[in-house]
């Protein structure tokens, strides 16, 4: 759960962000930037700020504003049914992502694990997204990611978004944010 | 047909319009800049710049560039056998971007088709896009597009793009560009 004042304050961040990144938005979009705290209520350390451009059964595209080091939890985008499961390419526009991706040699965390949470991050082969780099995940793949020190936009080209679908590995989260009044 | 410094100077106007729109490109990308004169020859009229960010059977998602009142000409994306045909949304970047699709309600053409070749751009619903507007197309929409005074910059968001199977109106196109040495 988070405040009103919490929620509208990182909508502005996002708005602050896209600014940095010469990334225009109109009026009714800046209006409907969602704010994610996954449950958690802890938003500063782990959430997201996102500003979907458009999602169809077939096509989803959105702009993804994190804070310095503000963290999306890990999780993974399972088949429904006998549909395949959301695939999805991150293209950095501004600051430093680092994603991360579940690679079974990978043994060694990096340290950039919110501390409050770290036992639910697994996934450790680290990929450095810089303005103008991405990455491709198809599904199933487990991941999160997070932001450098001055926090990072983030494009998504992927089919559909199904959010309620999506498997996180903290048996805590819940997507759907609650703003308390 | 267009000559390799044709070529190369188109490539270069895009790389340009990229960084006007603050768009950050690997040096891989702006290696692989496609210069589309749909077999017309006269590129600076009738053509298009792009940089294809991801292509795969799920998901597309480009950055075109347009040089001043530069078009790209007629077209649809029809059906392939039991497949829906192509979907995409532009998103202006930068610039001004005027899209035609095609509406049976409407009869009169704004004037803004390549004198060249008028007669073949027959869709006049006029979606004028500033930078944060967009528009999506479902398949089989034949539309057009060209840019505004100081060329443009647009996203695309799509279904995999299959530039084989698109349908022109014009008989004269052809989709891919020779370059001559």
């Amino acid at each position: 759960m988070i405040t009103r004042a919490e929620y509208d304050q990182a909508v502005q961040s996002a708005l602050d962000l896209f600014q940095k990144a010469h990334i225009a938005v109109t009026p009714e979009e800046a209006a409907a930037i969602e704010v994610a705290d996954f449950g958690l209520s802890n938003l500063r350390e782990i959430g997201l700020q996102l500003l979907v451009y458009i999602n169809t059964p077939r096509v989803c595209a959105k702009e993804m504003a994190l804070l310095p080091h503000q963290t999306c939890p890990e999780h993974r985008h399972p088949d429904i049914g006998k549909e395949l499961g959301k695939e999805e390419t991150f293209r950095c526009r501004w600051g430093v992502c680092h994603l991360f991706v579940y690679d079974p040699d990978c043994k060694e965390k990096s340290g950039l694990e919110p501390a409050s949470r770290a036992e639910y991050f697994t996934a450790c082969k680290k990929i450095t997204l810089l303005p103008g780099e991405q990455y491709t995940m198809y599904p199933n793949t487990l991941h999160w990611f997070t932001a450098g020190d001055e926090g990072a936009v983030i494009s998504e080209f992927s089919t559909m978004s199904r959010d309620e679908y999506d498997i996180f590995t903290d048996p805590d989260i819940a997507r759907a944010t609650v703003v308390s009044d």
